[in-house]
């Protein structure tokens, strides 16, 4: 038995997760959460897709049969920009709302944690860029994801667009984790196929990102291995042949690593695809898909003490074989990667080469660095980025 | 790669625990906790051992440094008694109290929570007894684990002991889990050898228990798997050398199991634990180190879709035998009852043999017994008692 991690993270360590509610159906639950966290008006965000694939009725109609009046707010696009949610923040005002359900994918969820900081604290919302810049707790929130990827429905995190300086804001702050995350993996029966594999590819990296980085615990490891695990078993048949059981494992596996890197945080991917998503627009999964096998290359050499208890979790029984480990954690990667069907170029996304140096620059600012179990300098980023062009 | 449960688990969960702090050296941090959760006043319920100890003066430090005021209460024995929570509840009004601490083992956490009940909703401990008769929420609880086992500082249970029909209570709401779980693993520097051993049997039985509930999910199985890869890595050199690093293990392994069985709830063992140490006021990791064996060898039938994945996690690559998982699962079952040093018989605890049928009897009443993934009546019951005995 490979227990390796047990002994080499000794460091303190804090794990906090949401009151969670994960099951098929479970979405008409929306309205009893709403209510038992004293709501009586309730500010709704999501977005149009969800509308038109009903998902947003089903959670109106558990609103209203729970006694509950609501506000629907759908000014939401992907990306979500910094006036999207000054301007949902002015409805929610003007119409004394006290209880915000944030329904879909990062996007919608991200807008009504921006919101709820805006509602308690005022101001702009590139106030609170960084860690722990907000003074005053929110409205209560329960956040219902709708893809397989974010993690933002159990996570500290809040990224929203700047849209004046064309980059993401990284908001970080425990007050940002929902009081409620309530799962429905019903919801991912009306995906489109594409977001299935590029939001998987967001939860790989989350799984991948927490399990190095240096604030890694126990705690944490567990459910970024599991992630990986649920993933490496239903990502391919999840993708080609959308079985219910399999994208329920998909929604399970994003549930365990958003609570994996809410509380270990993340590394390089993330604090490079913040500055490509501000720049570019880009799909977040994409971005991710195409960064982690170089992000991953990078670490390897820091996190061998690491590598077995993933190989371990993976299935491989390493036997000691540090090198044997890295190959059956990379080969995992690559077949998952190709499972999602998730690009693999940052050229294929439209990224300008003349871009990469200011990237660098941007992603050395970014909060997810901090964590990274390697550091890297505005060259180490430039070199990964080049890789990965 | 065995994902056997992750098809296997698909029905609806909820899953909560408190904020959780842990780490060496980290009881220092118990002032700033109790301040930040509002607290001028401070009720510190602990016992007599640990002031010997020195840890109740470190806990006192820190909350003297974070500003606070505090009322200390030791009238606390093990298995604690309803008399004691009602004379600590007239303590804590009579002083004004607004925050409790809860510094020890099992005893001291859950005549702290007990106390808490009592504080909110007056009345009489045993009003409580059963499954969500709390009506008020209680004052802000912080609780920090000194033993191997309990996880009462993170668990949704009380469970107090009725000094009139000699019996424990089991009282199950979520309002009883704390709101910081605290854990400083070098307080275990202290505790007497024989308390490593049975506490830690403790956690093994939480984590059996909880992995094989009916109410067992992906979320909860992966802390039930952690917490025994802990004790089977570490178990033996902490009772035999008392390593710092074992000993963490061991609380880390606790952490993990009550996560697990906070949410997913416990079976036969604890049904029977219950009731016996109600009549005998008998060790609590002792009674499950007995019972565990056979009640595993009462659920193995009806659990064999849940073997290979528990035995893989103990390091057993099990290639589709069932049957050869479950004597892995059973050959490490017995080298951690061994190398906790733990009795092995009823009858060497003090149990009478005539006794059995009212055990078993009261056990049916006991509301672990829910969640057992095997049926059984007082004639199964009163059999696995008999072959323990």
């Amino acid at each position: 038995m490979e227990d390796h991690n047990s002994n080499s993270m000794m460091h303190n360590c804090k794990f906090e997760v949401p009151e969670i509610i994960f099951g098929r159906g479970m979405l008409n639950q929306v309205g009893p959460c709403a209510r038992r966290l004293g709501g009586r008006k309730i500010f709704l965000v999501s977005d149009k897709g969800l509308f038109d694939a009903g998902w947003v009725d089903v959670a109106m109609r558990s609103l209203l049969e729970a006694g509950l009046e609501f506000i629907y707010y759908d000014n939401v696009t992907p990306n979500p920009k910094d006036h999207e949610v000054h301007d949902g923040f002015k409805e929610y005002i003007s119409h004394g709302a006290d209880v915000i359900v944030g329904l879909g994918g990062g996007s919608a969820m991200d807008a009504a944690k921006a919101i709820a900081i805006l509602v308690a604290n005022g101001g702009r919302i590139q106030d609170f860029e960084g860690h722990d810049k907000i003074t005053r707790p929110l409205p209560p929130l329960v956040l219902c994801p709708t893809t397989c990827g974010t993690g933002s429905d159990v996570s500290q995190f809040a990224i929203i667009n700047d849209t004046q300086r064309r980059c993401k804001i990284t908001i970080m702050s425990r007050c940002v984790a929902p009081d409620i995350s309530l799962t429905d993996p019903d919801t991912l029966a009306t995906l489109p196929d594409e977001f299935v594999g590029t939001t998987a590819t967001d939860a790989l990296s989350h799984a991948m990102e927490a399990f190095f980085s240096v604030a890694s615990t126990t705690l944490t490891d567990v459910h970024a291995i599991k992630a990986l695990r649920l993933l490496t078993s239903s990502l391919s048949a999840a993708v080609h042949q959308r079985r219910p059981s399999d994208l329920e494992n998909l929604s399970r596996a994003s549930l365990h690593a958003g609570m994996a890197f809410s509380n270990s945080l993340l590394g390089i991917v993330h604090a490079l695809a913040h500055p490509i998503g501000g720049l570019y627009d880009a799909n977040h999964g994409s971005i991710n898909a195409i960064l982690l096998p170089e992000v991953i290359r990078y670490d390897i050499p820091v996190v061998t003490d690491k590598l077995q208890e993933l190989a371990w979790g993976l299935g491989h029984r390493a036997n000691g074989d540090i090198s044997a480990a890295g190959e059956k954690i990379q080969e995992t990667l690559d077949s998952l990667l190709e499972a999602s069907g998730a690009p693999s170029s940052l050229r294929s996304i439209g990224v300008q080469r003349q871009d990469l140096p200011e990237l660098a620059r941007r992603a050395l600012n970014d909060i997810c660095i901090v964590t990274s179990p390697r550091e890297a300098d505005e060259g180490d980023l430039l070199r990964i980025l080049e890789r990965a062009y």
